[in-house]
């Protein structure tokens, strides 16, 4: 659990932050947020869905943000906080705690162990941390703050607010937009995986395109996004990436779409608008996936998906032994059909609409 | 799309570049490289096949690559460049432009922020970027580029003319052919995965082996291939890696093999020469694939191939609810098999050979 | 094959090191330890188990680490070094000569080039390499080396003797036991995956939980293990974690499991302890899998397991043509199974206790 806040704040205060009303006692201190089962007598907790109602009755917590739809549900004694909806007000909330809890900084600051070229244009209040490079031709908008070791190219371009964890590296000309949080270890335009085989071995497509990311993008850890061959590579306004993805060169991400860990996707694969992409799963080359479409964990996508819903496609674990004997017999499906034809075939069974 | 080069090139001059001869107006000015669909009026494009010859013909290019057979393809007013192979064609001309965009840089040098040990012996017109590391008995072949936060450890060499893009990690010892490229955030030469079980718990097994990769390999962002346990991992001359691959500790992969993103290889399997690996395939340890193979994408390849071929693996995307249906029925699948042949039995059918 | 080590050691050294005794030429100078096959006249090696019996016969090593049952089948003429579990031997061996083969260094040192907030506090005996940074709060216990472009966030700790290689990325609070080894370019504490949907689009929910780690734990190169959203991501005590590897917030891994490269580990799952998670596997979020589960590779678990055992799912790997014939089929099989049931009732079969 994170640390008691330096300065608890009342439950009128929270309430007030978050646009909610309180019922029960407002001046209560709280200094942590934490989940149902941990909270103690100095936490708020959320009830986010009636599935939890049973944990929320009984915790710990001195006061609940709740619906008014639940909020029988809060532990004996608890301060209510009503709000619409709860999950949101606990994510607002989680936000203003992290402020609350962060050292106080002083201005920010170039340190002296990073290299800005005196080519690079840099926006007032940056941030640039030890060891970070920033190459001739570079723009980094107001507020942004450069982690240490992190390495951006030549003439790439990072808009107003934005955040690199450390050893983030941006490849020359890519550009990304306002309010990124980029996390450790990503890669953002290393060159698309493209050789035009010849009798004299592979030739190498120097990959010419760039990388465009929109507005209040966030990219988690160790990601690598390539450049384009020739047009860029699009992640469009408002995407969110977990840990771990591979986005091919040209591949194009509609707004809003959220695309968990370990994903990847082949080049020139189109992904749609408010998409969910669940963890682990392939996507191949040149498809397109439509607007709102949802993919379970561990799928591949191997066609183009023109309907919105909710797809799926991976094996069901069982225990090993079972398995070997499925997997043997599902090698023989195409000819366990034919057999079941024949029988229907013999005992005048109607023929099956396949 | 990229931007324009500094200064055009006539289509003579590319045809002349690529060993083609033209057909039309020579002496137009060309300042990119486009895909057929992006192609303006300053432009050169490419055919690589005659599926895309409606987009040809649709093309604005200024100018078509393209192959004797296709030349009737080409939008109306283009010039033609006719070569034997287009898509070699555009790889190579692809390279020049690369090469015209390029910032002119000044003669190489070792940025005052890097750390090189005066035991590391490099070689005439290597440039070491800032915050990068060479330590002791390092040796850096002529005209190589290492990027800003690199680390190469002690005792590694890295081959004439190769790139290290920035915050590769080179371990100790490790030994890397000439014109390699290597992209951002790389490790070669990590410990294997070696532990023996005993009472006390896991006692780590020490990774003595090395890493020696051949010349003109290719590595992309985020892999990492790790040092062998006694014996060494061996990457040969040519072959192509994406981002995100995992190469395990004493895997051999032959010359020319090319490995698609998200791959992962375990300990001690062998790949042959000019195999395909696609994207997200798992390969298991201590088995072998044979020169030539190609595995289809997000396949698990859990025993040797033994016969080139193409192979695949991977439940195919269904809408969720029936994806559930199918893997509950999965389950059943030999039970499925041993009513059948009850049933064949008894309709007197002639016994399958199964 | 590793190079000689300076100072070659005696048979009879090497079996006192590992507790065990000789039968043969004590005397014999040994300057490496290989495999069996490819051991010549300086090397020692070891037979684990039966199956590789026929390549210890044909082994050129010079001396055999063999247990008593299975010491006829070392090679003529080879000294014999007799000890209970030759694997676990050879493993400690291993870590021997690894210490004799490491170049001597100078005393531990902070390299001008890093970083050290003035805030921090350092153990006895660090290492600190060049670009690394520490931040103010963080705690480095004795005898630790932290790498070349590590960075260490604010208020981390790390306990004693604890090896970060280079690039590895420590976000703030995050807490680690003594004796870890984690290998470049890891991330650990980045933020959790968290968003709240609203009408205005996604709300992030800020990672106020940290993640806490174990003594003796080994993690791989370029994994992400991420913090929190409230309470700690949970790594205990010997857990062994291969590269690649994905950890989720809020996931807690019991000790001494086990994790092969590529793993994909979603928020708030459970692993017991001693599992043994196989490449490639995805592990949903929020279930349990009890201490002493066996996860074959590239298996998805998408449910909680309660039962110990050995577990596996992922489609047997076919050629391509009769692998889009099965995938065909098996979109029919909830259907085939129908067509089934009717002709067994239509048979008079009597009714599967399905």
């Amino acid at each position: 659990m994170h640390r008691a806040l330096p300065v608890p704040v009342s439950v009128d205060a929270i309430a007030e932050r978050l646009g909610g009303t309180v019922s029960g006692d407002g001046d209560r201190r709280i200094a942590r947020l934490a989940s149902l089962d941990a909270a103690g007598a100095d936490a708020v907790s959320f009830l986010s869905g009636r599935r939890h109602a049973r944990s929320a009755r009984a915790s710990g917590a001195a006061a609940l943000i709740v619906s008014p739809a639940l909020q029988d549900e809060a532990p004996e004694g608890a301060a209510r906080i009503l709000v619409d909806d709860p999950y949101v007000a606990y994510a607002r909330l989680s936000q203003w705690f992290e402020a609350l809890l962060a050292p106080v900084q002083g201005p920010a600051s170039i340190d002296p162990g990073a290299r800005v070229d005196t080519g690079a244009r840099l926006g007032a209040g940056v941030a640039v941390g030890p060891g970070a490079s920033i190459a001739a031709g570079a723009r980094i908008g107001d507020g942004c703050r450069i982690g240490a070791g992190c390495a951006v190219g030549e003439g790439a371009s990072i808009g107003a607010g934005s955040i690199l964890h450390p050893n983030v590296v941006v490849y020359a000309g890519v550009t990304i937009g306002a309010r990124a949080v980029v996390h450790a270890g990503t890669v953002i335009g290393a060159d698309g995986f493209g050789f035009a085989p010849s009798r004299a071995g592979f030739v190498k497509i120097a990959q010419l395109g760039s990388v465009r990311i929109g507005d209040d993008v966030e990219i988690g850890a160790n990601c690598a996004i390539d450049r384009g061959a020739l047009d860029d590579t699009e992640i469009a306004d408002g995407v969110k990436i977990d840990n771990l993805v591979q986005v091919g060169h040209n591949v194009r991400i509609g707004a809003h779409t959220v695309i968990a860990g370990c994903v990847g996707i082949a080049g020139s694969a189109t992904i749609g608008a408010r998409c969910m992409i669940g963890g682990g799963v392939g996507i191949s080359g040149h498809i397109e996936i439509c607007d709102g479409a949802i993919i379970g964990g561990f799928s591949l996508v191997e066609r183009s998906v023109d309907e919105p819903g909710f797809y799926t496609g991976a094996w069901p674990l069982q225990p090993h032994v079972q398995w070997e004997r499925t997997a043997a017999t599902l090698k023989q499906l195409p000819r366990l059909r034919q057999r079941l034809r024949g029988l229907e075939a013999r005992s005048g069974e109607p023929k099956d609409s396949e």
